[in-house]
């Protein structure tokens, strides 16, 4: 079998390129080389977009290959090479402002690097389809970040051979998964205790009383993160236990439900959202419809530090993630994991700090 | 050759499962078919999420293949049927509310058709480069739609081979090109006319006199479509031509435009931006920094209705272009295509419409 395999590999690489040519004639990088007075392995080098290589060898060589319609085979490499230079990411929602701030940064970061961005998304309960999993273990994945977070280890790894995944987890909470199961993935770990007790400082500061704590999704492993950091923060503080407010990180859900808070429950002076976007949805409902005023009525922080938070009409207090280095973070771990496969779990640390506007004081 | 290619194939069929395979032997799909008691097409059809196959059934195939550890190695089958179920998507920036509404949605469908969603970004002059389109190249792409509207058809059919593109067109306003190049693109028509056709005849019919338009970046071709379409329907209406302010799609650039147009310029009576974050910006700018009344002593229109422009802070009158007929037309260009590789241009036209919010009345 492995003089079979060794046989197979020759010809993958020599024939290849000519089994999936158009009508016109491929020519191989060894006459790219030839034409181009460069190695062959600069003709590599010249294909992948991180290896460094000087701008005017590049062009000139990507000159030269395009004349002879050359172009090296990425699934025959794949195949050879074992790499795929395809990172998954799977979301629950590309389009909700955060986590498409996170796949922009990351898509960009990502080819710079020599990885295109390959993206999946769960159901809405942010579980995710069997088929679906079966399928993306056909992509022959380099590396696989999840923030649906109700995709566990085990059932990732049940469909990633060689990709070891990398999980965004928040604060200290869930290392005893990571012992019991066994299973290898990296982590990427949200310090979020710095940033709400910076926002629980401020409030008390300010003289808050009754806070409500609006929700994020329940199943939601960040939003049971930030309200456990909470409660924690506000009982070292000798404050009362936070209201609970049940949004679904939507402006609409918020919206609804703040409304409700104040006509039918208790009327809290603050308002922490587990998210930028519902703490919008929570402003437009005190001031539209409430007829309150932020914040001399009601104060109100967010989480996340999205674009819009900046946006005049908004103009949020919220806790920030340093977007630039959680990017970095993950390409490390990315990095790191593919040049030792067999290493024990990584982990990176990503703190985060309060951002003051106009919400709060 | 040919005798060469067939045997290659199948070898690539029969050993290359197992030359990626990892420490554990892998099953073959006959072996699969024999211990569930089905066909090997029916196999096949289990691993394709598109394919119509019984629930049951195909949970049932699939848990025997994750017993007996077989999986269709996606790589392999790319060469030997010259499907890799990629799309591409060139997106200048996914963080956009309207881009990343377009990918969410886009991903959802392409997911539910078998296909995964590949993401690529362009410079922020919106051209691409060299490096990356070869890069491209070596994803054997079965589709690919560019948004970014400085990639030409002429650079991008010069590394897809077999991948026709999929341009999104604004109006008639390109057919010249589709014609003069003999280049085989797709296209998604944009009605812009009607929509900017019924935001104008509301704007004259609230007696609107000096309006102005708010531009996005200066090489986007739906921004020149819109500029474009409004002089005309403008002009047809006898209105004064509007006044040109220079954003470039962003909310920071559309805050600082309008602010020199009302201190240094002009003052309009409305403002028509080219995209809706822009008309966000513009709003802010009106209420906060200028003390004006918005719709009384300016009205505002936007272009897109981008989710966030229902929130009450802003409620805006906008032209939407309806998402979901948008991403069907485009799922069904794709389709069409791949069944038909050789027919001609094919084109899928998509209507305009306003709505009405509280910005203009």
């Amino acid at each position: 079998m492995l003089f079979t395999r060794s046989i197979l590999t020759l010809f993958l690489v020599r024939h290849l390129s000519e089994s999936t040519a158009s009508e016109k004639q491929r020519a191989t990088a060894e006459m790219v080389a030839k034409a181009a007075h460069v190695s062959r392995v600069a003709v590599s080098r010249a294909f992948n977009p991180s290896a460094s290589i000087k701008a005017e060898k590049r062009e000139r060589i990507l000159k030269i290959a395009s004349e002879l319609n050359y172009t090296p085979d990425r699934a025959a490499r794949a195949l050879v090479t074992r790499r795929s230079h395809l990172v998954g990411v799977i979301v629950p929602d590309v389009c909700s402002p955060w986590e498409s701030q996170e796949i922009d940064a990351l898509t960009t970061a990502l080819q710079a690097e020599g990885f295109a961005t390959l993206l999946f998304k769960t159901r809405i309960d942010l579980s995710m389809d069997e088929t679906l999993l079966t399928y993306m273990k056909g992509f022959n994945l380099d590396s696989i970040i999840a923030y649906a977070e109700n995709v566990t280890p085990e059932t990732l790894s049940r469909v990633l051979d060689r990709a070891v995944p990398i999980y965004v987890t928040y604060d200290q909470w869930e290392a005893a998964d990571n012992d019991d199961t066994g299973l290898l993935y990296d982590r990427l770990n949200v310090h979020q205790h710095e940033g709400i007790e910076q926002a629980v400082a401020l409030l008390h500061g300010y003289g808050v009383k009754k806070l409500a704590y609006l929700t994020g999704k329940a199943q939601s492993r960040a939003n049971t993160a930030r309200l456990t950091t909470l409660r924690k923060v506000m009982a070292a503080r000798g404050m009362a236990a936070p209201i609970i407010c049940e949004g679904d990180f939507s402006y609409d859900c918020a919206h609804a439900a703040v409304l409700d808070l104040f006509k039918f429950g208790e009327k809290p002076d603050a308002i922490f959202a587990a998210n930028d976007e519902g703490a919008f949805g929570a402003l437009d409902a005190l001031r539209f419809e409430l007829g309150l005023r932020v914040p001399e009525d009601v104060k109100v922080i967010g989480f996340d530090d999205i674009n819009q938070s900046h946006w005049r009409s908004y103009n949020l207090t919220t806790v920030k993630v340093d977007l630039d280095l959680r990017i970095k973070s993950l390409i490390r771990l990315i990095l790191r994991r593919l040049k030792q496969p067999d290493a024990p779990p990584m982990i990176e640390h990503v703190p985060t700090r309060l951002v003051v506007r106009g919400t709060v004081g």
